[in-house]
């Protein structure tokens, strides 16, 4: 096998487990690169390169965006005593968020289109539905994965936190967020400590999220088939013996693993959103 | 200047007009591929190559997953009867849906967990939570971009439908969609006709979305820079006479524009998400 086609199987391994590999996959860098993907835990204090954030966000802003509104900002977290305040609100668990240069707020902003409609004599009525949130978070999101992908182009590394939600009142108040927006989630953006490398994390079988022409709901032996690999992986870590069901039920069951998140809804709703 | 120094320079400028480019970007394959990013509204009617799905949902599997907790499933949808009734429910003003040989329309999917917990004796009252619901949105715009990215790597084109979510009770109850899923948009998928080609869709300057260390307001000045290549760009094509301001405030001032958008709380809600 060529050094490419050994690559690919490799990937394609780690990625499914063996024996769960898709068929069929075609193979170029972009696909490479998107496939190797793995979030980082452990990162060197080293900046950035010149331009590295500046070309992120130009990445960030080509994904698209509904209607062209743009309904999302990012606030880059450079200064030590901030990052050390955000990891101190939100952040306990990811100690790395000390460690690395740049720590990325994402945020779902309908705040900029809010003040130009009502400077404009509008009402705005339309940011108080559901809807403008959930278009602002969506904006937020492809915004930030282009943004992820543009940094592991260049050799660094990423990972989200989502914990950033779990005092969401009080990292707005840190930041400085006007009305109309919130923070989705953080992300970690550094070179990678050596010793971060390792298998990429297993993911369920396609034919777990993939559906053709309509939803089929009964998946469960297809789910009993990740259990092997989530649990090769896990003890390659030296995790704590865990399976994917139960790692699933203590997500779902235990409100104190919220740690803050249950008042998501009373921080938006503060914060203008009126989710109607 | 080499043909790369020169593309470089014509995306550059298209992405943000000329002027308002951001210094000291870093440009590499993937950066380019991404900069290069349109949304394509005109399609033939080819079938994609084999394993040009298996290849999307690889890349899109390959995303960051909140907590490793997969909360997202893609429905694809070929078969022409479904698209068809898809497009007469939700997708009107979009008829290309029924020309390209794909739809994907992304779920955020709470379903599966839920199912997961619920076997296993639990509550899933974590579910019940604003933060439940804003996870899987996340989830699957993450997996949907890095999807999208997949497709245009293998030459297609892809369009996000946010108008998926017009109908946002019909078009679950068409798909067969269990409680505590909905359909965040719908992504075509197909290769673009030879006259979908243009300029690429300018944005505003990096300092409109771009923060550094705490949220900084007022930057009407800065969205201000945007109109002329806005206007640019919207001549070029034909388009209606329309400013960026203009365009934002009836986005944000007419509720006929939601065009059933308003009515995506009760229909999330009426689907387990209780929002709390």
């Amino acid at each position: 096998m060529s050094d490419k086609t050994t690559r690919q199987a490799q990937i394609l391994e780690e990625r499914y487990g063996m024996g769960h590999e898709p068929k069929d996959i075609i193979w170029n860098d972009q696909i490479e690169h998107m496939m190797s993907h793995r979030s980082v835990r452990r990162y060197l204090p080293d900046a950035l390169p010149d331009g590295a954030l500046e070309t992120m966000v130009a990445a960030a802003q080509s994904a698209s965006t509904s209607s062209n509104l743009h309904m999302w900002s990012v606030i880059a977290v450079t200064d030590p005593e901030m990052k050390s305040e955000l990891y101190r609100t939100s952040g306990h668990g990811n100690p790395f968020i000390e460690v690395a240069p740049v720590f990325l707020l994402w945020v779902a902003d309908q705040s900029r289109n809010n003040r130009i409609s009502k400077a404009n004599g509008g009402s705005a009525i339309v940011h108080d539905h559901l809807d403008a949130f959930v278009m602002a978070t969506i904006d937020a999101a492809l915004a930030a994965q282009n943004a992820a992908l543009a940094a592991e182009s260049l050799g660094l590394g990423t990972v989200y936190i989502g914990g950033m939600r779990n005092k969401s009142k009080e990292v707005a108040d840190l930041l400085g967020l006007p009305d109309y927006a919130y923070v989705t989630f953080g992300m970690v953006v550094g070179y990678p400590a050596p010793e971060a490398q390792g298998r990429l994390r297993p993911r369920p079988s396609q034919d777990v999220v993939l559906h053709q022409n309509r939803y089929e709901a009964d998946r469960a032996s297809r789910i009993a088939a990740y259990e092997e690999p989530f649990k090769h992986f896990r003890e390659d870590l030296c995790m704590k013996e865990k399976t994917f069901v139960g790692a699933v039920s203590s997500s779902a069951n235990d409100l104190l693993s919220m740690d803050g998140r249950e008042n998501l809804r009373s921080t938006v709703e503060g914060r203008g959103f009126k989710l109607r």
